[in-house]
């Protein structure tokens, strides 16, 4: 099927140009003629992924998640079987905080995302299914780990991703080292679990 | 002193305009041209204020900041004469937060400035003294509010400001509503202070 292999490749080539020039300019910034150019392709093979402003940021965050999943996947995988719901947690965010080259462009582009949503709310309300299922699972583990008296466990997910978000903002303006960020994470996490 | 009230009148008015538009449209979009048209005045007048993109990023995060400062003095007021330090970080905090149309404007503004910084090292490293100082202002406050056995102020701290960046881009985004956020703002408390 050499159709889906062009497709895919192709797919991958146009991402990884829009992600190199929105890593260096701000996604905002960033015009289809940009990524064309920087992909070596045309504008209409561009246009066939996305057309609008819009479908590019989609298009953008997509690939971003995609990323995200492929890192979190092979980290856990590290961790082998059985890890305890604190390392769990641990490991996830830690994969996600922007502390190395790719993970900055990927949180810069994701930065620009909340950015761009934050006035486009019927672009914001698709990711609000997300955020709910994500603390739902956050707050899973922590009521699994054993969470120290008192901790909501809803609360504390609500907390714990909220605390990943504003480290990679901190982060990515270059405010505190990784050291210090995973640091804080590991404090943090000791506040939840006992 | 006719000239310094004109003066600060006119500005007052061009901060107004580009928050107006910065809020509809996002801090990114808006160009010299649009503030003015909104402030119904002329772009030479806004040049006055900024001339360039990066100008007007500055001028848009210094404004949100005054404003913001203008939050903590009544809040702190209200709080009357020796708060704990733990009733102080909550009124800062949850005076910053998102919560309210007025915050959200401001908030949207300082979201659009970290995606821009974020790939602009140069603007970014301006504002880590500023973040070197909430965090050390922070952890004085901790300390002195008698934090729990095993909580380090700094790391605290820092987690307590990335918090509060975080609640931030989920309320704008509507993932949470305000009750939420405040309710795990307060359930952070409960794990720094004893």
């Amino acid at each position: 099927m050499p159709k889906v292999v062009d497709h895919n490749e192709r797919r991958t080539r146009i991402a990884e140009a829009l992600m190199r020039v929105a890593g260096e300019r701000g996604l905002e910034a960033v015009s289809l003629r940009h990524v064309a150019a920087e992909a070596g392709v045309t504008s209409g093979m561009v246009q066939h992924y996305f057309r609008t402003k819009d479908e590019m940021m989609r298009f953008a965050i997509e690939v971003v998640r995609e990323r995200g999943e492929a890192r979190l996947a092979e980290a856990t995988a590290r961790l082998g079987p059985d890890p305890t719901p604190r390392a769990l947690l641990r490991t996830i965010v830690a994969e996600l905080l922007p502390v190395d080259e790719p993970r900055r462009v990927d949180g810069r582009v994701t930065l620009a995302f909340f950015a761009y949503t934050a006035v486009r709310p019927e672009v914001a309300k698709a990711l609000r299914a997300d955020t709910a299922t994500m603390v739902g699972g956050v707050a899973e583990q922590i009521r699994a780990g054993g969470p120290r008296p008192g901790v909501d466990p809803e609360l504390a997910a609500v907390a714990l991703l909220a605390l990943m978000e504003g480290l990679g903002i901190y982060l990515l303006g270059g405010h505190y080292t990784a050291e210090m960020a995973l640091a804080a994470l590991d404090a943090h996490l000791d506040t939840i679990f006992a």
